[in-house]
């Protein structure tokens, strides 16, 4: 396998980063993957960046953009002012995975958390992707929490 | 009862925000309501401020703190870019529970979300607290997902 590179999306990435969200059972009809790409990722891309602590990280592979997934920094006054780290969207390209690539992601995401001082890392996981779930607890995640949803049309 | 007001936390109420974070099962064993404060909870107010879109919301009847929670809103690319919100801390005080105060300060939280223009709120509950689970579903959220959490010493 060639070295695989994780580091912070720019905004030539989107593209790429927006195909690969809709490269997945979920996101297939969730995405919009046209050329030029709706407005709405740019402006959602904006927004991340402008809030800080919320950084939308890539794998590559040479220039190929071979997975991604978003970590978000929390400051909360709970567990004695605790900061934890929260990890959203994460994708590996169908033609790239079994590379460990999705490893390498979260284990730069657990370090970025270390370095920004947070004493928790946290996600949630659609119930039915039992895959994704034995993936996170081989990396130590436990299951002790229900995540609940509320859609706001 | 009394009319209950729901509003954005200032420093003063952090004593009190402390205090009801600690009134509870889980927080008993992580909190410390020392007076003063231990630094870290206003080093973590501070940051919440800094960061943009992440507040602690309190019920106040008259001059009492009876009820928080925590709301980021948070931007992404996943779900032609939605905008999530997000519940931490969610705490009525034992003295006034059977009052609807966790449901004000709940209505409250997705009445900003949607303000900001959220299309998602969610949270995770640990699970062994039943009661919240049910309250939360009332609320319309559904458990559609695992909620893992890495503890990062």
């Amino acid at each position: 396998m060639s070295a695989v590179e994780i580091r912070v999306a720019t905004a030539e990435d989107l593209p790429a980063v927006v195909r690969l969200l809709a490269d997945d059972s979920f996101g297939a009809a969730r995405e919009q993957c046209t050329d030029p790409l709706p407005d709405a990722y740019l402006r959602a891309f904006d927004a991340m960046r402008r809030q800080g602590g919320n950084d939308l990280l890539v794998a590559a592979i040479a220039d190929d953009i071979v997975g991604c997934l978003q970590l978000t920094i929390i400051p909360g006054l709970s567990r004695l002012g605790a900061i934890r780290g929260q990890i959203e969207g994460v994708r590996v390209a169908s033609t790239h995975r079994g590379q460990r690539i999705g490893e390498a992601l979260m284990r730069h995401a657990i370090d970025r958390c270390r370095a920004a001082g947070c004493s928790l890392l946290q996600l949630t996981s659609d119930v039915t992707r039992t895959d994704a779930r034995r993936f996170y607890e081989r990396l130590g995640f436990q299951a002790t929490h229900v995540g609940m949803k509320l859609p706001l049309p």
